[in-house]
């Protein structure tokens, strides 16, 4: 089971013998037949009037409040490519099943024919007012900067691109453990970033909302060092305008070659580019200042090994594996941001919305005593999605994008509440072989 | 909690209590967050591949193949017009709670923003991919024929229209056994129809498609009797080429002017026009031929009174509502249609997909024992729902639309199954409070 192949022929089994893996369950009593007429008509028509009568009753009175749409073209699915909708499917239902289980959060599982950017933002506007919240997912780059900056400023619910945001903060906590596991402060600690994707480009933004000097960081791409001077300017200015924009403000130093040059006395190297390893080499890593900071986030297979990565000299090394220490992990982050931002209804997520689950991840880190092998949370440590989620909760409550406005302490009672509910149903679904157990 | 007042305010407390009535839950086991490597990355990516090889693979790896939307543009909910897609959520989750709780159907509520027909049209396209069906509710008509119409063409999953083939379907089946009970054929037997709205234009279809032979049939609209010399002949021609197309093929006789004359000689009168009472008045029964069928299927209150209707001599009476005998009733067709439909997953529906549900609730009744107080069988008959998805998944095998063919008999067995497992989980969950009980 440890070999990808084979966790692949398992998954194929176990998906054509259950069928899919989430489904939908009333979560009203029906004591007899004679309910209905309270859940449908003739009673239902007096709940539609009171949304009639005031819309934003839509998130009191039905499950809204508590339903996102885990929502894709299948452009970019995992590493295969642009898959499309119908083979996205599964992907999109996993998803679903840990949003389910670590977060509360009725997830709903759905790729969509829609092969422009702008038929895939019109999709998601005509289906608003079925949902609290959308969790974009495997979109190509460029275009799903153009889709979430769009969608995030015309809905009038949260949009989360989470091969972005979601990335981003998780990166953005760890970091933050590693500067102070080595001293370093913020300001002035340089970072090279590889790759230039989804997730690195959101997460220079990130890292610059947060407080470092864009001028301090340096991005590599498949064509080397990004500066203000590079060949293809003209066309990042037409077809991508976020990394054009990097291009201008990062790399004070002009730094140009590959990435090599870049990480010369670099202090923290981001990877998020290919599968290594040899992406990123010993001698790379030996060219960084002293106890640099690498996080190789590629997956199955970080850009460099860690104990390489350690041979050469580095302090702290995170990947993207459970069976390495430090992963930097997405599902620490999108159940709890999302339960935080349904709990107060929010109009919309903000890039700070990223900081504030980072910055208290980072601290439910710190305070279990954070050491080399021990940078961030892990998924077993429950107590963590609560606070995340209250610290979300809370900043929206601050900058006034949450309909019902909460605190951190109220949020934290109430998140617990919802995803402990979550895991006891589970459990008991699985006691009641409702949910079927295993079957080889 | 019989005034339909009571029962909405009752309605609105409970579903702000509840948070609305469905949610979405994990169907397979997660033994420790490693098993997500299985049903998330790295796993997952092999399922994908299994399907994009090969697209029909997505309704045996996914939920798709038991999953529909519960869709609407929210143009004509119920009795209150266009009231929009949010104020319409409320009804497309108690559809969706009855889909599950009578047909083990995973129905996903999903109101949407759009406006015209075209877009709604597009936007049922774009969706197709997530979906093993679509439940089409609540559209305005004469709109909903079209849009019926189209996607019927255009999808390769079943798309049903409740408001008109399911209205139809049970109609068809309470008139079955009424022509029996009556001593009554087909052939022969004089129809009205009072209302041209979705639920009789398609009524009228389905009895023709039956076997009645269309000249028997007058339908009856605010304008008076229909037929081909009318003033608005023109004008249905361009925007409701359905009833257009009934005004001339019905009403053979040619008769003109109102209910009254329309009524004379009458054998059946189908009413699904405005709530009474008083629509149909008992002088109109009275001009009936003898031992007339009288079905007034307005909600909440029929177009003529049982006990008026009876005084005036109608031999059989059926109305919408649950506290007579003989309701008229969608929850007895859709639950079953998409049970059968799904289970051998379908690639459409058809007019004789309806028939085949039709006669098949006439066989349960009459195998029961027909008599003028029962002529269809009840929501609480449960062995019912499996014989009509039986007969329903045989007609789609016999008429190779269904992907996975099956007999009746195989699927009865499956059927039954489901359901009674769907029945068993919701009791389990009421029993552990995982459904809290209701709180007044």
């Amino acid at each position: 089971m440890s070999e990808p192949e084979s966790l692949g022929e398992l998954a194929v089994k176990y998906s054509r013998y259950y069928g899919g893996k989430v489904e939908t369950i009333p979560k009203v009593p029906v004591r007899s037949l004679r309910d209905f007429a309270i859940w449908y008509t003739p009673g239902v028509a007096e709940v539609s009037r009171a949304i009639e009568r005031n819309k934003e009753e839509s998130f009191h009175l039905t499950n809204r409040w508590n339903t996102i749409a885990v929502i894709t073209n299948g452009s970019r699915v995992l590493g295969l490519g642009n898959i499309g909708p119908e083979a996205s499917l599964p992907v999109m239902e996993g998803k679903a099943l840990i949003f389910k289980f670590l977060g509360g959060v009725d997830a709903f599982p759905l790729p969509v024919r829609a092969e422009t950017p702008e038929k895939f933002i019109e999709t998601v506007k005509t289906l608003e007012p079925a949902f609290g919240g959308f969790n974009l997912e495997d979109i190509s780059s460029p275009e799903c900067f153009y889709v979430l900056e769009r969608l995030m400023a015309e809905l009038q619910v949260p949009v989360w691109h989470d091969d972005q945001l979601g990335t981003a903060a998780s990166t953005l906590a760890a970091l933050i453990s590693s500067l102070k596991l080595t001293g370093r402060s913020v300001k002035g600690s340089r970072v090279v970033l590889l790759g230039a994707g989804a997730a690195n480009i959101a997460t220079a933004f990130l890292l610059e909302r947060y407080g470092f000097d864009p001028g301090d960081l340096i991005l590599v791409d498949t064509k080397g060092v990004l500066h203000p001077e590079r060949d293809d300017m003209d066309s990042l200015m037409l077809r991508n305008r976020w990394k054009y924009e990097l291009a201008i403000k990062t790399n004070r130093s002009r730094v140009k070659g590959g990435l090599e040059e870049a990480l010369i006395d670099a202090d923290v190297l981001i990877a998020a580019s290919k599968p290594g390893p040899g992406v990123v080499k010993k001698e790379h890593v030996k060219a960084m200042a002293k106890d640099p900071i690498v996080f190789a986030l590629a997956n199955p297979v970080p850009e460099i090994w860690p104990w390489e990565a350690k041979d050469a000299g580095a302090a702290i090394i995170a990947t993207g594996r459970s069976d390495f220490p430090n992963q930097v992990n997405n599902s620490l982050v999108f159940p709890a941001v999302f339960r935080g931002a349904l709990d107060v209804r929010s109009r919309g997520i903000t890039y700070d919305t990223a900081i504030a689950a980072a910055t208290e991840l980072a601290r439910c880190a710190e305070e279990k005593g954070l050491n080399e092998n021990y940078i961030i949370p892990t998924m077993e440590e429950w107590e963590v999605f609560p606070r995340v989620a209250a610290s979300v909760a809370k900043q929206l409550s601050d900058i006034k994008l949450a309909r019902s406005p909460t605190s951190y302490e109220e949020e934290l009672v109430r998140a617990n509440e919802i995803v402990k509910r979550t895991r006891k149903v589970i459990e008991m679904m699985l006691e009641i072989r409702a949910i079927k157990p295993m079957p080889f």
